[in-house]
């Protein structure tokens, strides 16, 4: 990492480590799992609390939400409500991950209302940025159709928009808060090929955004910065997508700041 | 694969690759995670879309749809017909797989309703099948308790009444149309032992079925042949079902059309 | 295994293997697929049965149920409700594992509700088997904030209160039924760093208290001991939890009778 757009990158995943933040994840039933096994490979301490009846009390105990709508359906949108609400009332850092929300009316509606409680980070694949700021894409189902770079402008637009920071990941991510913009490499190929490592990055991002003394831009940076790294180690002795996932795992779980620090690849965008 | 039952074996995962179709899978919670990284090793792209709200409206923009009712509940039945539906109406082809169809009075009815949609296949253990065409298994839960040989006459059966393709998968699968059959042999003693294997393979059946210009026969016995020689090979690196169940993802994901027809095992049923 | 606490602890094991008892597990999203595997490694066939509509009936054919509120909600809670009253009313025995039952009124709602049935098993972390005992504990999300030790005192007032054996689980395991105890050593530092293993360990339970003859005493504590010395060979070869988590399944499948008798940690109380 030449350019020190974030300088304590390191120091963030040790705080993750040390202060294992209990962080409430309104995810889909593919990622769950997944996403789970990531956040604790990170230190942190994920609960996976989506009920109508309780998610709201849930999140006023949580430090953090994040609230991905892969699965929707109307009773998981109650609670993505509620956690949104409690999130947004009570100053918690909360992150959006708006999946494939332009594919049907029920998902573009969803999103609307979850938008209205202010996320602190948007994290999501160029399609579905370039949508939610109002742009053309190429998007049909979760995976994306449009590169990145397409990307960059309309997430600009709504980092301006919504006050959030957003976070296009793709093979270099890309992340603005209106003003300032980076881009963070690494990562693998093998990323698009297992299912639900978008969604363990949104719950990743709420690990970091849960610490102090990090600002939702540096924390968002770091996290994404910590996935593209361990996914770069791991790839290099993965034979595919199948031992990819779990190597992931181990390679985070073994990862500490000072390696994060120098093995990220972060440049002013 | 010695005689010719399907030439085009291997061209048609090529297709797969190639044309990496939006298959709607409507599965159950076990399922969700695996059957999502199978149909991504294989090239196809996995959408998990169930609700009401939605399922009918995806449907239509989706290439194939398959339903899995292993964790049924009546707002996801909902979701299963608005889907069959769309698929019946529109000419889609799509997959039905009657988890423990006869194991209660909910299931039962459910799979009477879903096959009134017209399943283009339908994939199941011979315990499944068997009590489908309304003979005699000792099937209790998910497990299959009947040999894919006990249930042969059964699935011709089911097939001529219902003009779908029927794929009994088991130790060595057989397929029929009704007129014509085949078996697949290959696979691992693993796969019964890994939770979820033939949900995955439900939804690859669906990717296949969705490629041109497969027929629905052809689709069905290629995406079996396909799953039959990714688990024979996996197999052999395995030490248990846990190391199978990654080693099965790497293996699809590497393997091509030459791969597939040169190791194919089918023969005239 | 020096003193006789259980002296068919290897027996039991080669029971679950032969008896391949159904056991219907409702448990939460994230754990289901893992569950799944961890009861098919050990031999047991689980069915993921849920639904209000159809969870009593399947709960009359299954040999074993069991209950583990981690994502609960209304319609799932209905489902619970009927299966544990079935397994109640027939004599059959069932196992409750009450995730984070003291994080909110819903929960501690639906936890006293499904006491009323009378478990066979109560399996619990620390912070979770002292809530329940009606103790302070620290206790945030879902893992345990307690030792092991701080809650002995909470398993032996619960167990002589509900007649259940109790099950508190960390890095060693305490089993009470009121009257007698013993504790479970073994296992590994990677386990609660793999979500949804406690979850697996209690359909692991219900597999074991499934067969005959065991008393759920036997059960429990041989159930505890088989995924005590599976995690401790495992570990021994992974690189992180990534790795721990398929080794398990592979180890756990390869373990018998005679291997888990030989390495078994268990001391009387």
């Amino acid at each position: 990492m030449t350019p020190a757009v974030v300088s304590s990158l390191g120091e963030l995943l040790d705080h993750v480590r040390r202060q294992s933040p209990l962080v409430q994840c309104i995810t889909n039933y593919v990622a769950m799992n997944y996403a789970a096994n990531t956040l604790l490979a990170a230190g942190a301490s994920p609960a996976m609390v989506h009920a109508a009846e309780e998610a709201g009390e849930f999140a006023g105990v949580a430090s953090a939400v994040t609230i991905n709508i892969g699965t929707l359906s109307s009773p998981w949108l109650d609670g993505m409500r509620a956690a949104a609400k409690v999130a947004n009332e009570n100053g918690k850092p909360w992150v959006l991950d708006p999946v494939a929300h332009f594919a049907t009316a029920f998902r573009r509606h969803a999103v609307q209302e979850l938008l209205a409680f202010k996320p602190t980070v948007i994290r999501g694949n160029a399609s579905e940025i370039m949508a939610l700021a109002g742009d053309a894409s190429t998007g049909r189902g979760v995976d994306s159709g449009d590169s990145v770079e397409r990307a960059e402008t309309s997430a600009l637009v709504l980092a301006r928009r919504t006050s959030s920071v957003v976070a296009v990941t793709g093979a270099v991510d890309f992340v603005t808060d209106g003003h300032r913009s980076a881009r963070i490499a690494g990562g693998s190929e093998w990323m698009p090929k297992v299912t639900a490592m978008g969604c363990a990055l949104t719950g990743l991002v709420g690990a970091f955004v849960a610490v102090a003394p990090a600002t939702p831009w540096e924390a968002t940076i770091s996290a994404l910065a910590c996935f593209s790294v361990a996914g770069t180690q791991a790839a290099r002795e993965s034979s595919g997508p199948g031992s990819f996932a779990w190597r992931f795992i181990d390679t985070l779980a073994a990862l500490n700041g000072d390696g994060l620090q120098a093995q990220a690849q972060v440049t002013p965008g």
